[in-house]
Parts: structure tokens; sequence; C-alpha cells
């Protein structure tokens, strides 16, 4: 890609987080074309088993990250974008970030991470736990049960469940687990908050982290006399969250002159407000209008949609006041295994020669609906939405000696779909309507996947017309920022890109998949809502036989 | 081998007739040492596309047989077994056969196949019908309404349901198909009974497959006013099956001049009554005592024990008296898919490198109990006993993104064994004791699989002491004919061969399987008795979807 010219465009740069790397990307405001791009992959990826210094292995469910990593992607790929493009730095006007979440770290007051404190380093509760980090169940049910207890309002808003991933299960953990790192915490700030600090100087807090991943909602956190219920230390947990907070596309300050060297960028140009990746993609897909659903497909898959009321969905991951875009209730869902299932079969579970994606889908999109005669529950890595339970397990029904590999991968392609359906009624028939679909992410390219899609939702389904939608996201808030556009929408409508209505439900297939959905709606409630809890004991028995020492109560517990 | 002998030793040829071959095994009488063999496959194998003389198609489900094929094994592998054994047939006193079964054929009052006269030899109906033709199946539906509905007391005796495999819904289907074949057929006969005849010239009926596949019990068939409910035409069809009656290890008459020609044995010497290929095994394995379980453990498992009295066992094949041998009452069951579904596991779902039964069992056998975390119900092809039912089908629960090969297939072959201890218990519920279990069958050489099976069932396994089960059993029974033996108790003690104990269940893993033993059973009867029929459901839908012509009318069934 080359773009140096004369033409006096202003570009702007969107800088995505992810889960092992980070990415640049250089964006032409006015019209939103992409002119360069460059990746950055952490140089301590996940540490799940030891600390970089050593120690002693993490427990199981442990997922922590470096910060250093983040402020690196500032260092390379920052530039590396900027030489990709061929822009002139100084024809940058802003820069936009987003990041996965919950990700949160504890800091000083300054914002140095506590585990960049030289007597803390060696504390695994000091560094930045990831959203995967999933050891803060005990502590989420905890919350989850005394929230209900206590009839707490907010409880409704997050579809009935606070996840352990979210900043009051992580957070309770660290204050139970290491109360030391808890009380030296001045700060508990998520890792898309910590990374505009860094890039401006001064802390914020953004609407959409706050909201989903740390309980805001209606202009306040949980009130002390319920957090020192769940704990009496835990009572101030709230000022540790509290700062300036912003609503998204706002500036949140400008470069410094510290992440001005870093990225070769002009110091003093806008830093956008943080953003997480799945809610910044709704801009660059053109999806803010209420009932047009963004699917970011990848190994989970993350819904956002835009409503014009609040209403409490049972088993979403929350509904908040602009967490998506300013003057709407941004709604969010999520699907906890979706491409990683499909990678576990060609992986683990096909056969030489049908190993690959491509010639299954060849294979799987041969066949009439239906004729593999199968269904599955796409539970292989539990079951964010609706039933928000980790330890849910995939089940296929309908298996014959004339099964075929072709024939469970094209049912385990169906049973996301018809995961997302389920999220999609939930939706609607609490008065959330979803009109049509937009997908953006790896899957996208998948016709076979996005057909299917089409039929089992019967809603049309665009795609986006970017390969990197959260980037491009974070620079069309970048933009906003900047003040290139008054506000999202409109950066969003001309910057953004989505190709309308690719594919369309056939009526035929609509009306056959309909008779497998209700199949798979009776055993997902079947298995999942209580009437058999098989799932669960499996697991409880798996758990209690790697572990031989403990299986004596277990069994106990289950039999 | 070789065992040419001046010692004046008496030898007996066992015939065994399989699916796709026939063996015939040289035995010496004292001891039961096998000294020769031979194996012939048959030519026409099984006849499921078209006729051999072509023709239209033939109808899904189908499956017959050439009777000549049979034949071909007396002139091919009788003589090759005796070469082989290096035996003179001077010294071989007597023949015995057994027989897949229910496989079953018409043909004139003198013994002569239907398919073997010129001008029917293009009628399908005309040929053998093997015992996995499975076209009998809305016929067999209505023979068991119609029994039930009249209180037939004969019902009870075959677990409540007639296959669609056996003697009435293959020859209910031949005359509502094609009359006159049906007014042609002087004689129905078993194979097992029509190679007797074709051994020793007279007509004879044993009363194993009587009772277990032609419904004859306490000394009748259905009547005719039944019959004749049924259809109109059908009142006269016992008078096709009745002849000679004899009793297991009777001799049926002495060798012809014909087939000692066929043979090179010599004529004149004893051939015994017919038998059936799983039922004549007790025999060779030493399990003739009450309470001693035979499962025959190949593609699919057959299970015979002997009781003391008459039980009405739900969902059990059979009972009948002295249907394995005099002076008992021969139980019947059997599981459909065993091998088979390992087999389908190994080709259709193992991934490069472990794409082996060898392989997958090594890294399965070093998983504690329940580590995998999977229940599978072991209905890849239907469902024989308990549930009778082919439309069932296979379901596995429990799978996350951490499952590895190993561990499903090891999942698969606990669940073959669950489905061994529903049978097993059901028996025991119904006061007929099974007390220990003696295994034959090519899956006897799988050490897991054996151990599994002893911990699922909390009994002792012994197995069978020779490769060649029915065609050993079948030389006792030969033995017995010829004089050689007052009782097949006594050739069984003198000439069978068993490994006794080889397998003993172990506590702690009984426990850890009783465990998961209670979560198949819930799942068995949920998705098998009615609470949940998806999977019937699911096999409507794919049948349809293969027929799209049809698919408007089953949807609208289903739907």
């Amino acid at each position: 890609m080359s773009n140096v010219d004369g033409t006096g465009d202003r570009y702007v740069v969107g800088v995505d987080y992810g889960t092992l790397s980070g990415r640049a990307l250089v964006v032409r405001v006015r019209d939103g074309v992409e002119v360069g791009t460059a990746v950055h992959e952490y140089r301590r990826g996940v540490i799940e088993s030891a600390l970089p210094d050593g120690g002693p292995p993490l427990p199981p469910d442990w997922a922590l990250q470096d910060p250093e990593d983040y402020r690196d992607v500032l260092r390379h790929a920052v530039p590396a974008a900027l030489a990709d493009a061929g822009v002139d730095p100084t024809q940058v006007i802003g820069i936009g970030t987003d990041f996965t979440a919950c990700t949160v770290l504890p800091t000083l007051a300054d914002g140095t991470p506590l585990c960049e404190v030289p007597e803390l380093r060696h504390r695994p509760h000091a560094w930045v736990k990831l959203w995967k980090h999933h050891a803060a169940q005990p502590h989420a049910d905890r919350i989850n049960a005394l929230a209900h207890e206590r009839r707490e309002p907010w409880i409704g808003r997050y579809g009935g469940k606070i996840s352990a991933e979210w900043q009051f299960a992580k957070g309770l953990q660290i204050l139970e687990e290491d109360p030391e790192i808890y009380r030296r915490a001045e700060r508990f700030i998520e890792a898309a908050d910590w990374i505009v600090w860094q890039l401006c100087g001064a802390e914020t807090r953004n609407v959409c982290t706050a909201g989903y991943k740390g309980i805001r909602q209606d202009g306040r956190y949980p009130s002390t006399d319920y957090l020192g219920a769940l704990h009496p230390d835990f009572a101030d947990f709230a000022t540790k969250l509290d700062g300036p907070l912003l609503p998204l596309g706002d500036r949140a300050g400008v470069l410094s002159a510290r992440a001005a060297e870093w990225t070769g960028l002009p110091a003093g140009i806008a830093v956008a407000v943080g953003n997480v990746d799945a809610h910044v993609t709704a801009a660059s897909a053109q999806a803010l209008t209420p009932g047009r659903l963004v699917a970011i497909m990848g190994t989970s898959t993350c819904h956002v949609v835009n409503g014009n009321h609040p209403a409490e969905v049972p088993g979403m991951c929350g509904v908040v006041d602009g967490g998506i875009s300013p003057g709407a209730w941004g709604y969010e869902a999520g699907q906890s295994g979706v491409g990683d299932i499909f990678g576990w079969f060609v992986r683990h579970a096909a056969p030489a020669g049908l190993d690959s994606h491509e010639r299954l889908t060849e294979l799987a999109a041969a066949q009439p609906v239906g004729a593999h005669g199968l269904v599955a529950l796409d539970w292989w890595n539990g079951n964010r939405s609706l039933l928000v339970n980790h330890d849910l397990s995939g089940l296929i029904v309908g298996l014959t000696l004339a099964t075929r590999p072709q024939d469970v991968y094209r049912a385990l392609l169906e049973s996301t779909a018809f995961g997302t359906r389920m999220i999609i009624e939930a939706f609607v028939e609490a008065k959330v309507p979803v009109t049509d679909i937009v997908v953006a992410g790896g899957l996208a390219s998948n016709r076979l996947l996005m057909q299917i899609y089409a039929d089992v939702t019967n809603r049309p389904l665009s795609i986006i017309g970017s390969a990197q939608g959260p980037a491009l996201g974070s620079a069309i808030h970048a933009a906003v920022a900047a003040g290139a556009y008054p506000t999202i929408h409109e950066a969003s409508a001309a910057m953004g890109r989505v190709d309308e209505g690719v594919y369309q439900p056939v009526p035929e297939n609509v009306r056959a998949y309909d008779a497998l959905y209700a199949e798979y709606r009776a055993l997902h409630d079947h298995f999942g809502r209580g009437a058999d809890d098989v799932m669960l004991r499996l697991r409880a028995i798996r758990n209690a036989a790697a572990q031989p020492a403990q299986a004596d109560t277990v069994l106990e517990v289950v039999g």
C-alpha cells in the first residue's frame, strides 16, 4: 500500500488490541479507505502456566497478560502501519483504540500497573487479568446469589447473571486471595481505559466497559451496602473504578509527548475514549441503527445491537445506555464457542483427506437441509447466552453408521446458527427488535455458513466491507474525537463499509430449518435449564477423575 | 496343520454360514482340537442393489442371497478343510451346521428354491431373504399391533415385539407384494434347515429357529384366526413352516450320496439338526449352565443364556424351550451395533495418526474412568434390545474443546458395555439370573474393551478358547448327532474351550462406572422410551430430505 499524496487528505489511526496481538490501521478520514496496516504479536502472549520471571505454577483457569506488550504495540505496530501507508504523520489527526474486555488491571494512582512495582512483580494478582481468566467463578456465583437475594435493581440489566469474567468477580477474587494487592490497587481499570491513559497521560473511563463489565447503571455502581455484604473490605471497590466517565466518540485527551515518541505521531492530536473490539465494530459495519444486529464471528461470537429503550433480556450479557453509541441503549450477547468448535472438528474429529474447512464445506454444501439427520448443541466451550454456564458441554444426536464427517461438520455449523437464533428470539420476545444482521469477523468468508445463518434466522445477512472491523471502528471514533465528524453516526456513514443483503433467506430452507430448530430448542432447554443436568455431572466426574484425590468427595456429590 | 495319524481318532466337521462366507472346521471328537479349516466367500455375497441376472433396482432395505452360494461352501470349504487337516475322510463321523438367522427362503415341496425355478428367477421375492433384509417393518408393525390387540399369548415370549427380520414379517411381505410367489412357496424354510435338507435329502426343522424366528411356542404356531386377521390369504402360513421338528443335537438324517460327492465325506455319516451361529456357540464356550451368558461380540453382539424357567423379559428377542440346548429355556437378546460403531469411528471420525484401533485403545486405556467426561448412546445401528427400534440413532454428550479422539473412542466402547448391562439388568429383573459372562467373537481380543465390560457389568468375564466358536459349536452338535456323546452338555464339556475368569471387575472402577451408567440409563430412557422422540423425527426428516418429492408430506407429519 502506498498513498503518499499532496491532496491534503487527513488520516486517523485505529489500534485494535486482541488476545494475542495488536493491529494498527491507518484510515483516510474523508471516506474510510484503509491505507496501511501492521500487526505486533505480544511477546508474553497469554500467561497461563507461570509468571514470566518464573515462580510457582498458576492455578487452572488463570489467564494473565503483561501491560508492556500493549505499549509495544504502540511502539511497533503504529509506526509500521504509517510506513506501510506512506502517510506523512503530520496528516494524522487522531488515534482511537479498542480492546478485549473485560481485561482489567490493578494500578497505582498514577496508572503504574502493580506488576511493574518491583516488590509486587512476583504476585500473580498484580498482573493484568485477561478476559478469559475464568478462576473467579465462585466469586461470580456469590455476586449473583446476593444480588438476587437483595433484589438489586441492576441484575436484570445483565440478563440475571454477572459473569466470572467481569470486573467485580475479578476484583473480589483479588481481595480474597491476595488482600495486600487489593489494598495497594489504588485504581482498578480496564485495559481499554489504561491504554488511553498511556496515550494521553490522563485517566478516563468509557461508558461501554463501565456499563457492560463494571455494573454501572443509571449513573451509579452497586451500593457500598451490597458490596460490604459480599465482603466487608469490598465496600470500597467502586472507588477504585470511579473516574471521569466519558461517552464513546469523545476526546479523552491529546497525545502526550511520550506517546508521540512511541508512535511517531504528532503530540497533541486527539485521543479517543477507550472502547471494546466488538462494540466499536458496529461503527465500521454501519450498524448503529436500532434493530441491526452485528455478529462478530471468530473463535467465538459477540452480538451487539442498539435499541431505543432499556429492556431486561434473560440470559443476555448486558444493556448499557450509550454502550455502543450515544443516544441508544446498547445490547450485548455472545456465544462462547463458534469458530473454535469448527477448528476442533477439523483438528480432532475429521479423518485424513477431509481434515480441512474447505473440503468439508464443499461436501457439506452439497446436502439438502436435514439430509444428515443430525442436531448438535454448540456448547463445546460452554454457553454464554442465554444460559451463562461455562460447565455445559457439546452434544450430537442422530449419529448412524451412514454418518459422514461432512454431515457432522454441517450440523456443527448449523448448531451455532441455532444458538444465534435463540439469542435473537430472546431479544425479540423482550421487545428489542432484530430486523437484520451484519456479520463481521473471519467466519464471514464462509459462504455456506453465511447462507445457513440467513436461512436459520430468516433474516437478510449483510457483510462488513472491511477485514479489519475493530481497527476501522477505532479509527472512526478517532475521527469523531478529532472533530472531523460531529457524531459517530455520521462518521460511520462516511467511513464504515457494508455489503448489504449479500445472503437472503431461501424460503424452503427456512421452513426446513424451522423443524430442526424446534429440536435444537427442545434439547437446549432440556439440557440447559435443569431438566437434565447430565452435562454438569459429567463435568464434575471428569474433574474429579483428573484429580483422583478428590474423586470420592465429588462422586458423592453427583452420585 | 497336519494330523494324518494312525491313532484311530474320529473327527467331525462343523460348517458355519456367515453373512459373506462359509467356514468349515475339522475337529477331533475326543477333545475338540481343531485340526483343519477353510473359508469360502459367497460369489453373490449380499444382493442389495439388483438381482444377479439384472432387472430393476431393489428397493431400499432389501438384502437377498443366492442359495447356490451355500452349496458352494459344501463343495469348496469342506474338502479344503479336510485337506488342511490331513484327515482321512473315513475318520469323519458327522457334520453339523449353523447359519445366520432369520435367513429364510421359499421353496417347492422338494426343497428347490423358487429362485431356481426358471420362470421365477427374475422375481425378487423368490430369493433368499437374508437376516438383515429390513423391508418388512410395516408388516412387523401390523403383526405386533394385532398380537397386542388380541392379547396373543406368545407375544410376551418375544419381549413384546416380533422383529421385521423374522419369518412372519418376511412371509407377510411376500404375500402382499408378490402373491404368486407366496402361492408357489410350498415350503418357507430357514436356510439353517434348508442346508440340512441339502445334506441329508430330508426336510427337518430345528426348535431353535422355529422358536426364535418362527413364533412356535408351547407346541404350536400362531392360530389361523390370528393369521387370517392379518390377511385372509395368510391364514395358511404356518402350514408352509410346519415339518418334522427336532431338538438340537439330534440327528436330522445321514449324508446323502449327492452331498457326499460335494463334500468328499462318506455317505451315511450323521447330519446334525440345523442351528444358529450365536446359539451354537454356547456349546463351544462351555456356557450351557443357566446363568452363564454368552456374548458373541463382532460387528454386532448376540447374547444367549439358558434359564430354568420361562419368563417374559421386556425387550428381549425371545425365549424358547430347548432353544440353546434341550432341557433349558434359552433366552436371546442383542445389540445391533458394536464393532460396527468402533469401525465407523476409526474410519470416519478419527484424525490422521489416530485412525487405528490399536493406537486409540492404547491412548484410551491410559485414562482413569470418567476422565473424558463423556457418555454416548450406542444406537448408531438402532437398538435391538431392549428398545427394538431400528430408527433410534447415536448420541454423544459432554464434548468440549479439550475432547480428544481417544476420549470419544473410549466413550463408544463404554456405551456398548452400558447397553449390555441394560440387557443383563432386564434379565435379572425378570428373575432370569446372569451370574457371569463368556465372550466369543472377534472383539474378545481387545483387552481394554473386555476390562470395561467386566467393570461396567460387575461380573467376571471368561473368554472362549476358540477363534471359531460357531464352527466348533456345530462340530460339537455333529458329535452328539453321531452318538459320540450322549448329550450336548457332555460334548461341550469335552470339546468346548473357555479361559475362565480372565477379566475380573475392579471395585473402584465398578463404583465409578455406576455413576456413568446412571447417566446412560437416564438418557436411554429419555430418548428411547418416548419422552423425546427427536431421533425418530430426525430420521424422518433425513429420509424426506434424501427424497425431496416426499419432503412436504413428511415434514408435515413431524412438524
